[in-house]
């Protein structure tokens, strides 16, 4: 990685990896730039089970995507670049495009990680020997993602809950990030999913959710007619908010 | 497939194809095996798209499966080979073989599918022309597989809803097969399922399931204790049976 930051990850688009629309969820492009991501923090000595030992792990705080054309579809041989774009002693900011069969750029996605002790359960220096690693040089000020509004739920939005199940938590033990899609974008109307693709969005995570919890997917009511809509979404347990999200949608 | 007719899919496994147990999960490893089957389909000419332009498509009846080592966890490299086992006029019997790091056999599923007339909803002829892509000679009789005991749910029963979700619908418009495992499955108590491994199990399918149904996913009763346990599942709409299954478990 010191000599070359940046990560690529090579994927044969499979159907399970693709909804009803016939192309890649959003659920399983975070989860494959995250799968992406890990891969190079292995490369670079610092998996999940290293960084475990240090008694610490990475937190997502917020992200921040643009999506230029329609995902891909199954079958589709996809590209992931990840790197580190910027990073100072607590925090890191990755970045991911993904580009599609004919090399062209089809999503960009940057995000922001806390480093966090997981036992006192708060904020952590990130080890030295991993920020050693990095190639560049440590930033004063890290580069502000843009933030989804803080909405609310109106009398007119839909409201649906969602059981924390078995299969919602990964080998961390944790609800993976990439799992809160389904439910922000399921508690659209499937009238909508059908005709309308993401353009972009933003997301930020306020608090964990664990297994056997309820969780619930707030969204603002959206038209199917215009051509250019936003939704607008809150995630709560027992009205404590857990997460946030803009999306921007176009219509196909 | 003339030649050799027997399809061979690589993977490496992703950390999201894998569950808290840090292995990979059931519903991952049909879906796996769906996507080598679809894989081996579009390389004879007869993908799901192929066979919807005949007016068909394939309908699982029931699947039969023994599990011989633990499965692979995240970053396994992994083979499947798929191959059909027998077929008639009507039916085809599909086998899969799943293959660990070192060559050595993890699982062996067997399935029965049958060709439906998508328009009249009712079994129809598969196709001639796909007839004319298999190796072998058609079967007067086809190899019965396991079906799992058909009993009805007792009052010590666990009993779940699941709504169905808009993700939950593939690009064919229908609940995967794959994605019951997880119905099944989050019915038992998650302090069995990061305790035992499953070593066999036979899945039963009665009847499609729908966008916006809610299934009930029932399961017997299982005890951590002894060595090795039986749990037997209903999934029904209404009291309508919809899947029946069986699983053997050990402890790991």
């Amino acid at each position: 990685m010191l000599a070359d930051q940046t990560y690529r990850f090579e994927h044969d688009l499979l159907y399970y990896e693709c909804n009803r629309t016939g192309r890649m969820s959003m659920e399983m492009m975070l989860a494959l730039m995250i799968a992406a991501s890990e891969k190079q923090n292995q490369d670079l000595g610092f998996d999940e089970d290293n960084a475990k030992k240090s008694g610490g792990g990475w937190v997502i705080i917020n992200y921040e995507t643009s999506i230029e054309k329609p995902l891909p579809i199954a079958g589709d041989h996809i590209v992931i670049e990840t790197r580190i774009a910027a990073f100072n002693r607590f925090f890191v900011m990755r970045e991911w495009q993904l580009f599609d069969q004919a090399g062209e750029l089809v999503a960009k996605v940057r995000g922001l990680f806390a480093f966090m002790d997981l036992t006192k359960r708060r904020m952590a220096p990130i080890p030295e020997a991993m920020l050693g690693t990095y190639a560049d040089e440590a930033v004063k000020r890290m580069p502000r993602l843009k933030f989804p509004a803080k909405l609310e739920a109106g009398d007119d939005w839909t409201r649906r809950d969602y059981r924390v199940r078995f299969f919602d938590i990964d080998a961390n033990g944790h609800v993976n990030n990439a799992r809160y899609f389904e439910w922000l974008l399921d508690a659209l109307p499937a009238d909508f999913l059908l005709h309308y693709r993401p353009v972009a969005f933003s997301m930020n995570y306020h608090r964990e959710v664990r297994l056997g919890e309820t969780v619930t997917s707030q969204a603002s009511p959206v038209e199917v007619g215009p051509n250019v809509e936003t939704s607008h979404h809150r995630i709560e347990i027992d009205g404590q908010l857990c997460a946030l999200a803009d999306f921007s949608w176009e219509k196909i």
